[in-house]
């Protein structure tokens, strides 16, 4: 099937039709049914299709020309989606990889090594808290036991999150003998920024993934009446968060780097009440570690003596960190020169967000990505978009790519 | 019964085991079954129980005595409560009204003019977003299509609230021939403050509400990656929100007023997405509308120059607002001395708090207040209080404003 017939399947499921957005959370509703896509997708094409412990999706194409023996060729990406997500940002890359693999054999290219389409589970860590938790705890590098008390904002764990999507959630954890079976990854993803534009390029390569961290912020005051509480005698943990809102956003334009507020949970939350209690989530990134903990050092003591000044108090949790992830150098190179096959050029970047490609990364597997030109730079919104024309330019590359790695 | 034995029937209704707090909100589970219990205790009294056409429950001490053409005497409070609140706000005024009458009646007390006692709907408009939402309607001081069209948080309008609780919405509104028959309401109520702790004193008397408004700050900006977006290409409105929030603090404090943001809703709250939309309530305060008007006309201002500064836009929707009530003198005089007949004082005390009394008070009815001190200082909140005492003191106090007004 063309790109665009298997896109147009898709694109509806979950789409609002208030906010054009997506709310495909790991195992809910919306979720599950692009998994089942995926599942009669692959198994229309042949492919072998299983989900594996830790809950993500495989689709293996074992044509009679490959070596069952060799390690695999991996591609894919994600079917999960932030809190009004975009449709691009994941499924791009899944379906892509479909319409690669449909191309291949359209013209009966015959692999010599296995090819998998993989279709990560929970990468935006939207439900539970931690991204790329279905790659994390693959590769060992999210707990297993932490994974399952995770408690998502609807009161589920992500336990039953799982058994209810027939999943066995004693079994997750490292799966060694899947990660010895690969030989690299290639996730093609829409871009999330504006280098792409800036370069005038449809299709760009990866170089890196910057650092990256969540830390929440615990303000706690005292709730009191809105009205009758003299100023000089609150204790307005909202305060104290707004002081940090802004300190936050200081320390990253002075160190080139990225600080975000983005959620933000408030007790009681009522017109008339001060808040007792304002729950902070950070999300910062920068190009190395050291200036990561530059950042998140002078926001948190910023933090602190905030609160001591306004009569509050914070506690603060590290929730993720990931270190710099530098994708594997002779992959991209490779993968360049054949996205470049096509006469046009393949620029190389950096990259700020996260994907599961840098989870495979730092678990020692050849990792490459693929980016795809967004003309409004904006990402994580329904705003978020690929012209149908930089979208085949990007299917184009990944079957060249495959082919190449395969051949 | 004595205020004890009153108190220890009420007091679990709906208790959080967790924060020792309530969400008693208009018509809910919790709500209801104060309710019930507002009903039964009255219909225990042979008191004539009614509901009347906004969702006020009445119950009416008519024995022999009672002229039944006489205006009444009006003595209550209300049951619901704000988001994690504590016991005593509205169900002390409640169990001390029934505790006064009981006293009255265990002496053989004839009062010559009917008395009711009064458990308003919805005061704190935690539900819907309106205070005083029952007396509001009485008064019509709430335009009733606008009333049955409010929006909860759990998506339920007010006339659907209403009419799981068996009460007519289309019937709601002005009610003349109900106010016609009050001659004066007396509130006794929690302090909410920290006036009677610095007087020494068990028992107050109001002398003003401050005037008071709810105002709604819908800050609009652009979703997009946390990671992928150089701080310098954001719209995030939760900067621009962090520099109102601030600056209505400033404000207040240089205008000896009150401004909070208490309740703030984020789309899409999600740590990895720069938000879309920001919406912050402002509730504002002062001593007198001029006042008023100067603190949100700056917090306004500058909502507007932070959102053009930070490429983000702001809408500004008045909510609510209430002028400054001025109590009855004489009634607060003879409320006053039938306080201060055991001995004590009787401060007099203006409150920034908003309550029924007021909206009565707007509508012509001579109004008074009774405070009892809370050992805390702190209200909406598990950590407001009334020692036994002084509680005691309360009905007592209460207990002669009745008989001195009926006799």
């Amino acid at each position: 099937m063309t790109f665009d017939a298997l896109w147009a399947e898709l694109e509806p499921i979950g789409r609002s039709a208030q906010t054009g957005g997506y709310r495909r959370y790991a195992y809910n509703d919306a979720e599950l049914h692009c998994r089942e896509w995926f599942t009669s997708t692959a198994v229309a094409r042949g492919f072998d299709v299983e989900t594996d412990r830790n809950g993500n999706l495989w689709a293996w194409w074992l044509p009679p020309s490959v070596d069952r023996n060799a390690k695999a060729c991996v591609v894919g990406s994600h079917l999960d989606s932030v809190p009004d997500g975009g449709a691009f940002d994941g499924p791009l890359g899944v379906v892509s990889s479909f319409a690669a693999l449909d191309a291949l054999i359209a013209r009966g290219f015959e692999p010599t090594r296995p090819v998998a389409l993989a279709a990560f589970a929970d990468e935006e860590g939207a439900r539970f808290g931690i991204a790329c938790a279905g790659s994390r705890l693959m590769t060992g590098q999210l707990n297993a036991d932490k994974a399952r008390s995770l408690v998502g904002r609807d009161g589920t764990t992500m336990a039953e999150a799982m058994t209810s999507a027939g999943i066995d959630a004693a079994q997750i954890g490292p799966d060694r003998e899947r990660l010895e079976r690969i030989s690299e990854y290639v996730e093609l993803h829409i871009e999330q920024g504006r280098a792409l534009i800036e370069r005038d390029a449809s299709v760009g390569v990866a170089e890196s993934i910057w650092p990256h961290g969540r830390y929440r912020f615990t303000f706690d005051g005292v709730a009191d009446h809105a009205g009758a509480t003299r100023m000089q005698d609150r204790h307005d943990p909202m305060i104290t968060y707004a002081l940090v809102a802004l300190a936050a956003q200081a320390r990253a334009i002075e160190l080139d780097s990225r600080a975000t507020f983005g959620r933000v949970e408030i007790d009681p939350n009522a017109t008339n009440a001060i808040a007792s209690q304002v729950r902070a989530w950070l999300d910062a990134r920068a190009h190395d570690r050291q200036t990561l903990d530059a950042l998140v050092d002078a926001i948190r003591e910023q933090a602190e003596a905030s609160a001591e000044g306004n009569d509050t108090s914070v506690e603060f949790t590290v929730e993720s960190e990931t270190e710099l992830v530098s994708f594997d150098v002779s992959l991209r190179d490779r993968v360049a020169r054949a996205v470049a096959a096509d006469g046009g050029g393949a620029p190389i970047l950096a990259t700020a967000a996260g994907h599961d490609a840098g989870i495979l990364a730092t678990a020692g597997i050849a990792t490459a990505m693929l980016f795809v030109r967004n003309p409004t730079g904006i990402s994580h919104s329904p705003a978020e978009h690929a012209e149908t024309e930089d979208a085949h330019s990007g299917v184009a590359a990944l079957t060249r790519v495959i082919e190449d790695l395969v051949s």
